[in-house]
């Protein structure tokens, strides 16, 4: 197939395609016409029907996959697709992973490396935690591996959260070299933990939205209540020992205004907010990198506040 | 009993009251004494013991009710008792009621009140929610009933959590009958659940200070908590009208940075904000007003940002 | 008459409107055309008149009565009207009343019941000075029952600014039979006057836009200055109650950063900042879902610095 | 007389000094003894009374002059006044001028100089207020002329607010030579008025505080509510020039935060920011180097946020 | 010449100007046009050139000069030209001064005053270093005098930077009449090489732009390490002078937020930070009154946080 | 020796110790005494002087070394030495590295450490720059190793500012192997440089206070001037790389408001705030979990803005 990435204006277009989006729409002189996006995953590209009724335009909705003839014109600097005819596909026809962004990680090594870090966690209640949550609860586990650890800013991809979630495990398991005073299996496994509410905050691809939930409650509030109702299963699981990992859990945005409901007050709370902090925007300012053309200056950056460069030298 | 509050400079003293805190000190020349706390429920007083080893001074810890013999002197503008003899007492010789501060109105009469708000919720999975929490739970109801609202802020007496809860829980209702969008089912039961958390964030009188819990997640994570593990025990609870629930808990203060994770996105959990900063500070202008003396200007009041005048038309 | 909430796609269009703006313009082939708006007390519809020198178009300008020919198109799904024919309308022709939006209370009642506001102050001055506001000064009362409270954000329409100080002042005589501290006759006239600037602030309607003296100065200062000259007119109010008064209206808006140049000192200037700012607040939320189509959650509010949701329970 | 900067440790005190403030205090062991503060032009001490109901010692209270013998010690780094004997003085003995810090310029000198400033504006209505206000009214014109600036912060004697006033025009003048579009008129008119409020929000020396209406408006509405009156006592003063001359006082602290109800919005508007911020800070920080001993470096200044220095080169 | 300024709608054009700015784009239905921004020294002016591959149209690129033959049409509100034909013109052709905006004073007039300034200064370590910069260094006399003192907001023209700085002196020099603490010789030298930064920050005109090390650096670290390096060439120069007059120039912002590593620490340094905001802010101002149309309100300023008003007085 | 941290209360005092502080006081009685501070490398304790005039008190000034005889009490919970005799000790009587707090890493071998990242660095240009600074400068290299990081927050001791840029470049190189963008010459370079200046900003121990320099330019400034001056001794340095590299050093503060002129810009500068921001802050939770007693919750420590408690698990 030929991915969205690689057309450019005039090519001709016949593949099969997600449509991430449609609308509606009406030309200046009244005549009816629709915006659609189409998505792989290497990106997305504006596409117009203009002419909606005609015969070659089957029926078909967002989220279809649909086959599309047409030709590739540019439109204020941006590429557009001109669609003649589109033809919706049934399952069968494509490969779905070809059409959501993915790791560039293999996601079983991924999760072979997490459950390593699970089994090097000696504390009896927290291996036995840890257990119950990653290995004994197979849809989660599934659900993890193909969560993306945001919507778009960083991470944005199936397979995110743990690529995500195994960097922090990383640092922090770097920081316990260094910092004598870290207890590390409080820290591996608040690492491991953190973000778990993700896989409620967030729908899975292809759709990746917030949630009911995930915008009412947010991936710290759910991810605090998933450790605390697999804690109750647990016999003997000592309270103070649940309140020092809701704690690293509740705090990991480190500020109040981000939306932790308490700044971290254990030396392992605050090294699982540098580790977190540390990923997202070092893997922010990659994935900048990644997608910019090779301009030196890559404009203001709202998460940077600032203008950011390329490195030159 | 003589109260605190009733002492003058030069009154002899012979009662019994709480210690309330207690710390060995030296003077310049060496020679060691005891600076402790006395507590009734009218206030507190510093007291001074200079001859701690001398025969009428028996042995006493903080949290004590103690016998105490001396005179009232003033000292940088303050009251102080020059202790000179102190006798440990036994429960029976003291009311308890008399050391702690205690709402002015009757918890009883209160707690009826909180129930007919219960009895008034239709929707049958809130009412069977409040049920469960108000009245099934007996050990609840009876810290709910004795919880402070806060430590010193504002409701810092027994009876507080109740106080102020019903006067939230009114001031919605009232609100309910101006502005027609507002559900008052759940606004009501968002009100009467809003702070539960506190009794596990404040242990009871006599001590009311932070729990260990309290210091690290909070009323409002706890309180969420609380409401998250009644409603999976109801068989059938909508998981939208939970997450509507949960979310006025959790934006119940109103700005992150005063630790709600989420700000107000529903309107009842607007209304909720309102009411409960509204009660919460008017009541702690009413009591400082009660405890200032009678100047015009009380000086800087750092919640109200702002130097504070007692009204005067 | 159509009014414009109830077009369609589609629709033939021939009525009376107000046109609140017009501008002129030019396509990208040079020819000149005309984009204008259209009002009604239902809302506003663009409209473009494409061929603005052809016969059946008469002159006429912005805030004139129009007869408008013409169809609706939609246009990145919003309505627009494509004006064939205009027609510019003499008084008499239209009912002003249907072109601005009004309150949906009738202005007689809510004014007598504002009036017994007024008779419940006992206080003899205050009293007095309320009877020259809102008795004696029949053209303050009647730009008082006209005007908005806002020029958008919250009780944008005739009578709104009497709504909003209704509202408040009942806001403020519930928070009196729940705070024994307050001083009724002080914050119900204070409640009162608190927005009187307003009626100097904004122009009245159709228009409702800042006045020269409004940007300047502000309706915070405009009516601590009314007050200030009514009450140089009564002999022997007592220049404490003055201070006392105009420092409730001069802090109502709570903090610097809002305009307020003092904090609420008074417990009276307390309550009512928390009144004018719950009431402000409940009504921006209640006139959101009432503006807003079925979805849940509504988008993004600047004012609640959150994405806003329809309570769904 | 000898001045309070002049003595030094171990000197012998025999003179009349302001009893600033006067309060009761209990030492240790419970004697009464008395802290006073004594104040000339020069600065301020501390003062005891280790015996205050012996034979020397006559009844004061604050405000009184008194005739204090005794010597000079030294505590925790600072002089302080043993005193022996204490005389109260009746008027007469004294010269008031003595006991309360005056500026350094002749107070005679600089009205002359602030009225050839009156006299300089050429606009009949502004000319015409500045002769109500700085000519006609010779209480006013006293009032004015005797004022400090502050209470403490910056130029906090008598004669400061004047010593202020024409420093700010001054400064007004010579923005008025380079920057063109501003109107000279209404810039001076502003620059004299900006602080009059100031003689109604502190009382005059000795006592030099914040006054109930002071603390309740604060000097910017009070000098704004002053200019309002005196203008509606010229006939035919322009309404759009009150406006602006208005929105010139309000705005004059420049920040919503700094207590002006409306940031600048006329370029007169911001000069006079300018203007007196400019002179304010400057002279805060001559008055701060002039009071410091001769350390290089002198401490954290709050309203610089920094540590200070004197310049050495 | 015809000045972009005189132009109206329906005018021809028929001259030279600069192609400040050139961009490739594609009309709705497929055609190629470019995109093109005219300059002269009044301002700037849309082009488009609907057939970029007509005969007419000659090869070019952004900053060459170019005739262009066509007629000034108007697209929302702004005048635009339709560009038929366009020729690449050869230096010679034009006077390059007639493409950039330039400071209303003549530059030789303006930098003999800024001599008279460095021959005020007698200390002879900060006479020389000021020699070293502005005598002896012709390159960086030139570059100097052609700065811009910003990219728009303020002074963004040639001579802007010597304008800007020549400002800044005088108001220092008054500063130094009326502030006896302020050492001149360290203020004046301060005030002269405050922005020298600037004429590597950014590049010269046309292009005006941020340089690489202007975005890396900023103008305040560069202006710091020239003084540096000049100060490293004179013998003797002392380590406390060296110290100080770069302290003034790193904390001429004012605050940290605006770029200053340093808040002000001296008086100097804090004459300097007031004398730079004055003169950038009041010339803001007046560059808005200049090149706005005759409304009153001139609409919301980012730099002045409000809305901004003509004096009409 | 008996060091400080082991005294006490009613321990006799005879040994050597640095007075670190020396301040003449009287007391209430106007007997003249002293206050004095003495310290070892484990800790500081007050001691008093009742009778400086005495004959076994010798002359001696703050930073002498003074062998103390006395005897240990206790005032207000902290010990207090009562010391009766004081001789002032020649160099030879005291090993002065026992009386500085030091590192618990030995610095040799850090600095061995150190120098293997300089070799690792393969860039030609920044391998010069790093042997120049490094090793070809021996007196740096001295003040280096025996530099604290800071006066107190973190690292402040002999040796701390060696044991942080470890510390920091270790970080760097394990980010270096997670994120590939990161070119790890430059990471390097910047990460050994970014504290450089911090060799002129504090003074040596036993001092160990902020410079004029210091406190007027700061470290940031100190260290991108040094790096500069150095640069410019080597040639073809490429102004690209000088110019990225400074930049790192100038924004390793992160924010505006922490001292750095420039936010990170660069992904290496990016890392190396992430990198000093982590170990400063880990290892002021070591200093604090090390300096504190057994107390579970050990209060409000402002840089964390919240109470801070040790691990319990």
């Amino acid at each position: 197939m030929k991915y969205i990435r690689e057309y450019k204006e005039g090519d001709r277009v016949l593949d099969i395609y997600l449509c991430k989006h449609k609308q509606q729409a009406v030309t200046r002189n009244g005549k009816p016409y629709e915006n659609i996006i189409l998505q792989d995953k290497t990106g997305t590209m504006d596409a117009k029907v203009w002419d909606p009724n005609s015969a070659g335009i089957e029926e078909f909705s967002a989220l279809d996959y649909i086959e599309v003839h047409g030709e590739v014109t540019s439109f204020q600097g941006a590429l557009q697709v001109n669609a003649k005819r589109i033809r919706r596909c049934h399952s069968g026809e494509y490969t779905p992973e070809n059409y959501v962004p993915v790791s560039s990680h293999d996601a079983d090594a991924m999760y072979k490396e997490l459950l390593s870090f699970v089994n090097s966690v000696q504390n009896q209640y927290l291996h036995q935690l840890l257990e119950e949550i990653f290995v004994n609860d197979a849809e989660f586990a599934k659900a993890f591996s193909q969560s993306s650890a945001a919507k778009s800013v960083h991470h944005g991809f199936v397979g995110g959260l743990l690529e995500h979630t195994l960097s922090v495990a990383k640092l922090c398991s770097h920081y316990c070299t260094a910092y004598g005073k870290l207890n590390k299996d409080l820290l591996i496994t608040a690492a491991l933990c953190h973000d778990i509410g993700k896989t409620k905050e967030l729908s899975l691809f292809p759709e990746n939205d917030y949630t009911d939930a995930g915008q009412l409650l947010g991936h710290i509030i759910i991810g605090t209540e998933m450790v605390g109702r697999t804690i109750s299963r647990i016999n003997g699981f000592p309270a103070v020992l649940e309140g020092e990992l809701k704690h690293c859990i509740l705090s990991h945005h480190g500020e109040l205004e981000y939306g932790s409901p308490k700044k971290p007050a254990l030396i392992e709370a605050a090294a699982l907010y540098f580790a977190d902090n540390t990923d997202a925007k070092l893997q922010m300012f990659t994935e900048l990198l990644d997608n910019s053309d090779n301009s030196d200056w890559l404009g203001y950056q709202k998460w940077f506040e600032t203008n950011v460069r390329r490195t030159i030298v």
